[in-house]
């Protein structure tokens, strides 16, 4: 091993960086599960269905293909196939083949999912509003949002620096 | 229903506040999939055993109830319940029952539980540097823990509160 990957290698937090990554991580799992409790205690949704109905809410027609929708909602496709059988026998999704296309199966929102992710958006939103935003001054939402954008860009280009090393 | 409390429900994030709140929560279960994928892979722990093991390292004696362990990794008790029955059949944790005090069973690490717990540290943290540290400038670091702390205080007075009003 060269002795510029070895010491990369041996690269680590210092105790600082680590209380402030394990501040973040916590705490960020703390609101998800506390968010997530509360919505599927309000309208009978979890996180990942809310994720799902938000996704289509917003694509084109309020349909799309399994690879674009795992991609949306950052799940592996085998996770996201299991939830959407789940979804499906619920009513909330259905499941179209395509006879012209064989990349499969779109995914499309129902009358029944439309309604079901108006209701629970409401009080969603009004948690958001009360544990998060309310939480923040302006000063530290703006820079919740660019730390955020900031480590979401540096995990995709190593996510696309990975792939094309692979490739 | 009074007009204050309709004023209150009907507050919710403007449209920049919601892209503040999406990058936050979006990027940060990225970052915890991403990080957790890797674990798993290079140590066979899930995130859930590594929280656990980190807990139960942190303690003294290497031993927490069950009650107090589920509060430091943020679970519901029987989520952990069902967790722990796993760990234990593989030899990572021990349940041991306390004749003298009846609160219930210990949560004890193993000696193989702490061998699997150092043998992914080090991975673990190399990859913390690399995908969280890494990603951000120290004026991003200080500010994200800032945010996350803020927000971790804001959940907990609330938390209180709402056990207050229940009480």
């Amino acid at each position: 091993m060269p002795a510029s990957e070895r010491a990369q290698r041996r690269r680590s937090p210092d105790p600082a960086q680590l209380r402030a990554w394990r501040a973040y991580i916590e705490t960020a799992q703390v609101v998800r599960s506390t968010i997530g409790s509360q919505l599927l205690a309000d309208s009978g949704l979890s996180n990942g269905d809310y994720a799902v109905l938000l996704a289509l809410s917003e694509a084109p027609g309020h349909r799309l293909r399994s690879t674009p929708l795992a991609r949306a909602i950052h799940w592996e496709r085998s996770r996201l196939s299991h939830h959407l059988g789940r979804m499906e026998r619920r009513e909330l999704i259905s499941r179209e083949g395509s006879a012209t296309d064989n990349r499969g199966a779109e995914i499309v929102l129902t009358p029944s999912g439309t309604t079901a992710f108006r209701r629970a958006t409401v009080p969603h939103l009004r948690l958001v509003q009360e544990l998060f935003v309310d939480a923040l001054s302006a000063e530290q939402l703006a820079a919740l949002e660019d730390a955020s954008r900031a480590l979401g860009r540096h995990l995709q280009e190593r996510l696309d620096g990975t792939a094309g090393e692979s490739g």
